[in-house]
């Protein structure tokens, strides 16, 4: 089948409920600043009940990475199970209007939409608890051979290995990948995930993954080694190419034995980092697909991250293709 | 009673759906941009479909008014019908978290929570289109007599006009207010909205209100004239207060035969006008409750426009209160 989609995504549909916090909120709420805790639905109503007015925008790891694609211009699919309730009304509208094929059917009965309670403190950092609702309900019966056949890249979310089927329907999609000619791309998604699946993640690297993306956070997890330069040499090789992001130090591709190293992209006014993470990897996924070279795939991922944490939330509010070409991308 | 909240509102209450739009989109959907449509299930569904990847935030004219006099440090009650769904559910939480007492039982059964679909050009203009669902289930046994016996000013919408059961609940509260000894404060809403119900408006006006509220196509509406200042004579003394805003203009106050002008706020950058007169009311009423001079109260209605037109969304961002505080007021 002819390769007409670049990125195709399976992931937790989410929506993000993003609401201001102070420091002292966070610690009080136990929560840990930064990571993504799992919760359940009492305890989703308990927070949101102190939370603070807030905005609801679409959400989840990998659905933003490909409405970021789609905003570079790229051609994007993607797999993600809601309920069909008002708030997947709201994820299906969002993904389809940013122009990326979702097909997979909400489920008719179950528990609700996803939710992503985020806690922005005065920093820009986020805090993220997920009750991950209708996400429970995706299994291999949803991952849609054809979205992935014609796929460039299918781009994994480790977050999927939470949800007790969707790690059944994401060993499908990358064998699936491999059987049309794709490539398989995997984001380790956050350092608590990566501890509680640690083995996991690395036989699923090892047997399946192309193209890895993490953060120092979750590659000192994966490594169970604070030393960046040790957890990249241990990492070196076991993907074509390993990306990894350092925040505002910027990011290290590593193909092989070569390394190259990219700035983070300057921003005028850090206001949110949710998505920093899913918008590199979009722009770095769609130099990529675009035979672009390692380290102009990375700057595409660094303008798309500055992009994004100008604003709050994690869905593109510019034109990324636009904002690349004025970068001379 | 004792008065121990400063402003309840009455209106429909609305989660806002806020999406870019070009100009040509506007023209293209037929809407009327500036105003206020409105329109069926099946209108909403279709316009929706249309739209970009949006971003939901609890609106409704008068809820956004009320939040803003809480964000001023005000005290605020609200009476607004909703659905017992998801938005049903965002915008109980959103009013309450925003510390407005919020007391309004959601209807079990029937239409879902309303919303408007709200297109937001560059220019930072906003076109509304509002399907009213569960608001048309708003009627006189919703109007709670002691939250209104316990406010110093009742706040209703124009827009209650049009669901049908709302004109009585409005009657009634407005009557309640008077006979609790508060003053009644109207907004006509939208110069379609007026143009509706000219002859009724007159009346209520004549009858009930203390303070009203009027931009430039409003007041022309109502006095079916489009010159200012043949507007602001005919309105002179028809309510205590009449508080006329004029965008960037600034605003004129009418009592008895004292006239009062304000200049607009400078705004560093505009974004989405959505809310402009929602806030300006605010600032006003939180003035007005706490003993400031018409002309005090209308600087602070401008200083809460400002923040609200410099971003998305017409519920504060900031703490309204610091701001001022920082204005010297």
């Amino acid at each position: 089948m002819s390769k007409d989609l670049d990125v195709t995504g399976v992931g937790n549909a989410i929506v993000d409920v993003i609401a201001h916090a102070e420091e002292a909120q966070i610690t009080r709420l136990g929560l840990h600043k930064g990571a993504m805790t799992l919760i359940d639905a009492e305890a989703a109503e308990r927070l949101y009940g102190q939370m603070a007015p807030a905005v609801e925008i679409s959400g989840g790891s990998v659905a933003n990475s490909i409405a970021g694609v789609a905003a570079l211009g790229g051609r994007g699919g993607y797999i993600g199970k809601t309920r069909n309730d008002q708030l997947g009304q709201v994820f299906a509208h969002d993904i389809r209007a940013a122009g990326v094929e979702y097909t997979t059917k909400s489920a008719e009965s179950g528990s609700p939409t996803a939710r992503c309670l985020i806690l922005v403190t005065p920093d820009g950092e986020r805090t993220l608890s997920t009750y991950l609702g209708a996400c429970v309900e995706l299994g291999p019966e949803d991952i849609d051979e054809s979205l992935i056949a014609r796929s460039k890249v299918v781009y994994l979310e480790g977050y999927l290995w939470d949800p007790p089927r969707a790690k059944e329907a994401m060993l499908k999609a990358a064998n699936l990948t491999h059987k049309h000619g794709g490539r398989v791309a995997l984001s380790l998604s956050d350092a608590f995930c990566v501890d509680r699946h640690r083995a996991e993640f690395k036989r699923l690297i090892d047997d399946h993954v192309d193209i890895l993306f993490a953060n120092e956070a979750e590659i000192a997890s994966l490594a169970e080694n604070d030393d960046f330069e040790a957890c990249a040499a241990a990492i070196r090789g076991r993907a074509e190419l390993v990306v990894l992001t350092r925040g505002a130090r910027g990011a290290v591709v590593l193909s092989g034995e070569q390394r190259f190293e990219v700035a983070a992209e300057p921003v005028a006014r850090l206001v949110d980092t949710t998505g920093a993470g899913d918008l590199f990897a979009a722009g770095f996924l769609h130099g990529v697909t675009q035979g672009r070279s390692p380290t102009d795939s990375a700057r595409l991922g660094a303008i798309c991250a500055a992009e994004i944490i100008s604003h709050i939330g994690a869905r593109p509010e510019l034109s990324l293709a636009k904002l690349v070409a004025e970068r001379g991308l």
